[in-house]
C-alpha cells in the first residue's frame, strides 16, 4: 500500500469572531497534484494506494470519479494549530511514502487587539527616573494590559494594533515522525528573481529535509500562467508553466526518486 | 424603473501580498435577498426593475434563470476602499429606490508590519531627560520607522505587530448621494443579548439613516438556524429564523414602506 499526503489551501487565524487573517491560496495546485496522482496511480499495474488530502475551508474541492473517491480521504482543517494537530496525527498513524505539502500555513496567529491611544498611554507610564529597557517594552508588547478583552466591541473610531505570535512549524513534523517520507515542499515569494528563489528553496530543503522544492513568485501564479521551478539537490531540475503541468512534473519527479 | 442595490460578502484587506485580513461573511444572506427580490419583482404586474449586485470574491454566487440574468448587474469589489468607490459611483449614477447593504466591510485596513524587537528599540529611544508624552508614542505607533518595507521578507522567528488604520465609512454615502433611497442596514454582533442588539441596531439606524435594520448575533447565523431581528422605528417589527425566511421578511418589510 502506497500512502500519499497532500495539503492544500491557506489557513485562517481567527481574530475576534468576525475578522480573520488568511493566507492567500486557492489550493488549486494541491488539487492538480491530487488529480495527477490519481491519473498516475489508478492503473491496474500500480500497487494499492491511498491519498490523505488535508485542506482548508477555502481550498478548491472538485468532483471525483466514482473509481477515485474511495482512494481519497478528506481531512478538513482551519488554522495553523489545527494543521499541526492533523499532520502530527496522520504522520504518527500512517507510514507515508510521499508528502506533498502545498498548503500556505500562517507563521503567526492572533494574540490581541489594542487601540493606539490606550497602548500609547501604557507605554508613557513605563517612564521612570531610572529609565526602561527595550526588553521591558517588548514584554509589554507581548501582552499589553490595555488590550481589548474577548467579546469587547472594537471601536472603529480609532486606529488599532494587532499583536501576532508565532505558530508552531508544521513541516519539521513530517520527517521527524516518518524519516523515510519523500517530502515535497513549496515556497511562494513576493518580488524576487530566480536566483533569490533558488536560494530560498535551498534553505527550505536543507532546514526541513525536503527532497524536492517547488518555488514560485506571487506575480506569476495564475491558473494557466503559473510559473514554477522544481529544485532538487540544490539544482533546478525543471521549469513549468501552468498548474496542471507543474503538478504532473512534481509527481513525475517524485516517482523518479 | 425600480433600481435596487444589494451588497454581499466580506471585504479583504491585503497585508503583504500573501496575507490578508478578511471579514467573515459568506454573502449567503445577500444572495437570498437577491432571490427574494427576483421572485417578488419578476412578474408582469411589477414595473421594470434592475438589481445592482456588489459582491466580494468570497461571496456566494449561484446560477440564475435566463429570465433573471438580464435583471442583474454584478459589480465585483475587493477591499473597503474598492467598495467605497463602487458605492459612490453607483449612488451618483443611479437613483436607487432600495439599498440592501448586507456586506461586511472592514473598519480597518492594513498600514504596516513591525517586529516586536525593532519597535521596542524604537520606543526605548524615545526616552529623554524631559520625558515623552502619550501623544509622541501615538505618533510613533502610526508610522514606526522600523516597520517592514514593502516586499521585505517577514521573519517568522519573532513575534510581530500589525498596524491597522481606519477605512472610509461606506454607509453614509448612500443617503448622502440619494436621500430618498430606502436603506436596509445590517448589524452582526458577537456575544450580546437581544436588548443590546436592539440598542446597537437603533444606533446604526440613527447614525446612518437606515430605514430598516437587520440585527443578528454571530453564534446564530448558520444557513438554516440563522436568527435575526428586523428593527424599524426603534421597534422590533419581526423575528425570523433561516436565511431564506429572513430575506423574504426583509423584502416584504421594505416594500410595505
Amino acid at each position: 500500500m502506497i500512502n500519499i499526503a497532500i495539503t492544500a489551501g491557506g489557513t485562517s487565524e481567527s481574530m475576534d469572531g468576525v475578522r480573520e487573517i488568511t493566507n492567500i491560496s486557492t489550493g488549486s495546485l494541491g488539487w492538480h497534484c491530487l488529480e495527477a496522482v490519481l491519473s498516475k496511480f489508478n492503473t491496474p499495474s500500480v500497487a494499492d494506494f491511498h491519498v490523505h488530502y488535508i485542506h482548508t475551508r477555502n481550498a478548491i474541492i472538485k468532483g471525483l470519479a466514482e473509481n477515485d473517491k474511495k482512494k481519497v480521504s478528506f481531512i478538513p482543517v482551519t488554522d495553523a494549530e489545527s494543521v499541526f494537530q492533523a499532520v502530527d496525527k496522520l504522520t504518527k498513524e500512517v507510514a507515508l511514502d510521499y508528502f506533498i505539502h502545498s498548503m500556505a500555513i500562517s507563521d503567526f496567529t492572533f494574540s490581541y487587539l489594542v487601540s493606539h491611544v490606550k497602548l500609547a498611554r501604557e507605554i508613557e507610564a513605563l517612564q521612570h527616573p531610572d529609565g526602561f529597557t527595550a526588553e521591558e517594552v517588548r514584554y509589554l508588547l507581548e501582552n499589553p494590559r490595555s488590550r481589548y478583552s474577548t467579546g469587547e466591541k472594537i471601536s472603529s473610531d480609532e486606529d488599532i494594533l494587532v499583536g501576532l505570535k508565532r505558530t508552531k512549524k508544521v513541516i519539521p513534523l513530517i520527517k521527524k515522525n516518518n524519516p523515510n517520507t519523500f517530502l515535497v515542499g513549496f515556497k511562494l515569494l513576493v518580488n524576487v528573481d530566480e536566483t533569490e528563489l533558488l536560494h530560498v528553496a535551498n534553505e527550505l530543503a536543507e532546514k526541513n529535509r525536503c527532497d524536492l522544492v517547488v518555488a514560485n513568485e506571487a506575480s506569476a501564479i495564475g491558473e494557466t500562467n503559473h510559473q514554477a521551478i522544481l529544485v532538487k539537490g540544490k539544482k533546478i531540475i525543471a521549469r513549468a508553466v501552468g498548474k496542471s503541468e507543474i503538478a504532473k512534473l512534481i509527481i513525475d519527479s517524485m516517482l523518479k526518486n
